[in-house]
């Protein structure tokens, strides 16, 4: 393959010439770019990027840690993050970690030997002394799931909000039995969404039952069946579910489908997040909505101002509780 | 930040020991690994990574073009690349092209500037042409959706005698009007299974009549929605469904719901693709299943032959038809 040598004299300049033209440099003619660009293209060249890269020590490449892309809840987000993110001339690399650290110092490493400029973090599972670490040299912003002590910048909603709200609405249309399906509470949003519960029960006087708190491994369809087929089986049922995710509570749909029961007349179900799928499910599920898209936008945002050092402050987004066919019959 | 020299003094070797240590060379004496490592650590130094790829002209990094991350579809193939790609010590760069030819040209700019080392590309709306004229100097593997020139191998489905399948089961079970809900046949995928169609039909003598064939121009739910209201405003409705994708047969699906009918009593349904939340729906759906984990692993092992300038072979996989409710109550 030609190498910028032979395109310069090929076109007759000088190889600080041709490497003008490949940066886009305003001082170069419009009759020398021209001959440069053909002599490019009669040689078939490619400039080395990783060369360029290396002298201005940019790789316009934003690294996104999620923890699985079969979760469409992060869909919407990273439409949000690759839109902004190409506006500003930047690609993402998608980096699935399925919670798997190895493949976090993997991703870690990218950063570290400047093959990416940045990252937003998604992945609630992240080792976050790690990247507490990292964000030490390195621009990182927190999308979701974020750290309570705010040494990373993070965009998310208010959970414990956005879970009252939810509660509330279910024990406004009557219920108040109500059962919680929870992730594995080592996740702050997880802790956050359980207060948002436990205080909405409180404020009505209403029993907080151990049994009615139902906490899943993983957030797939099959642990929210597995959820309702526990809380069915419970000699006192509740009757209505604030489920944390619309995966959990699409699972638990099925499940109540499974036994001939209907929502909302045998037990009410909210989800949250309202992925595509919420509005597929026969009945439509009501959820609480995030601004995924958005928080995608405000993420890439948010890191490509870090990039430039620029100050950067965390955000909290506002949700909408979306009322659909499963609390209203 | 310290350099590669300032290492090698505080070690007390030369840089090029320094360097073998970085690269894992065996050369280098435990003691002597100990005391360079312990100074890198001292002086919290980050090796280039864009320098060392530069020498050995490696990136490690595939790329895996997809139209859009909200078909689930994909989420089980890049599963399937992503484990095989890290296995082999490579990372993937998923590109959404949301099948934009700009974008495309970014990604296809990137393996052309060797920060990529391949591409699969998953994306039928991909401008073939320069994809061929990529592919004369570098490792390009097509995944699902290919073309049937040949000129780059491929790993997909025999489309034709999959959707053979499903309108044969569904002509089985008494079914004589049958209906298709195809997507745009500008994709090769759709021409196949549009032909696959018409081969059940004829095979049975059974009419195939213009109106039952519904061109959508995506595979989002909605655009199922849409089929299934204008195919139940006929006059003769059709008694039988099969959709190209399950997102597709999902929205005809909760269409039906909307109009109080019942599948597969009043319309029975097929889908495609075997999505996990094919079987969430209710009823729950009768799908192709296509073996997407599998064909993502042998995606990513052809590409990385490829690479290594093994000589690799186009491989049709699999299909298996799964019954469920919406065909066999």
């Amino acid at each position: 393959m030609a190498n910028i040598q032979e395109v310069a004299q090929k076109a007759g300049v000088s190889v600080a010439t041709v490497s003008r033209v490949l940066n886009n440099n305003s001082t170069v003619s419009p009759s020398t770019r021209l001959k440069v660009e053909n002599a490019i293209k009669e040689l078939n060249y490619e400039p080395s990027m990783l060369g360029r890269n290396l002298r201005n020590s940019e790789s316009r490449l934003l690294l996104v840690l999620i923890p699985s892309i079969s979760n469409p809840f992060y869909t919407e987000i990273i439409n949000g993050i690759q839109n902004t993110a190409i506006a500003h001339h930047y690609n993402i690399l998608l980096c699935e970690t399925n919670s798997n650290p190895e493949r976090e110092d993997i991703y870690f490493n990218m950063v570290k030997n400047k093959l990416a400029d940045g990252v937003i973090s998604m992945d609630p599972t992240v080792n976050m002394q790690k990247l507490i670490e990292l964000a030490e040299n390195h621009s990182i912003i927190l999308c979701s799931e974020y750290d309570e002590s705010n040494v990373i910048p993070y965009v998310s909603i208010d959970n414990e909000l956005a879970a009252y709200h939810a509660v509330k609405h279910l024990i406004k249309i009557g219920n108040e039995k109500i059962a919680l399906i929870n992730s594995d509470e080592k996740f702050l949003y997880a802790r956050q969404r359980r207060s948002g519960y436990e205080r909405a029960l409180a404020e009505f006087n209403l029993p907080l039952r151990k049994e009615w708190i139902y906490n899943t491994t993983q957030l797939d369809f099959q642990d929210g069946v597995q959820a309702m087929r526990m809380l069915l089986k419970l000699k006192e049922k509740p009757s209505a579910i604030f489920a944390v995710s619309d995966t959990l509570a699409i699972g638990a749909l099925k499940e109540m489908n499974a036994s001939g029961l209907k929502a909302p007349d045998d037990i009410a179900v909210v989800g949250f997040d309202n992925i595509s799928f919420s509005n597929m499910t026969n009945p439509t599920l009501t959820t609480v909505a995030q601004p995924m898209y958005k928080m995608g936008c405000t993420a890439a945002t948010m890191l490509i101002n870090s990039i430039h050092e620029n100050k950067v402050e965390s955000i909290l987004l506002d949700h909408e509780l979306i009322i659909r066919e499963s609390t209203m019959g």
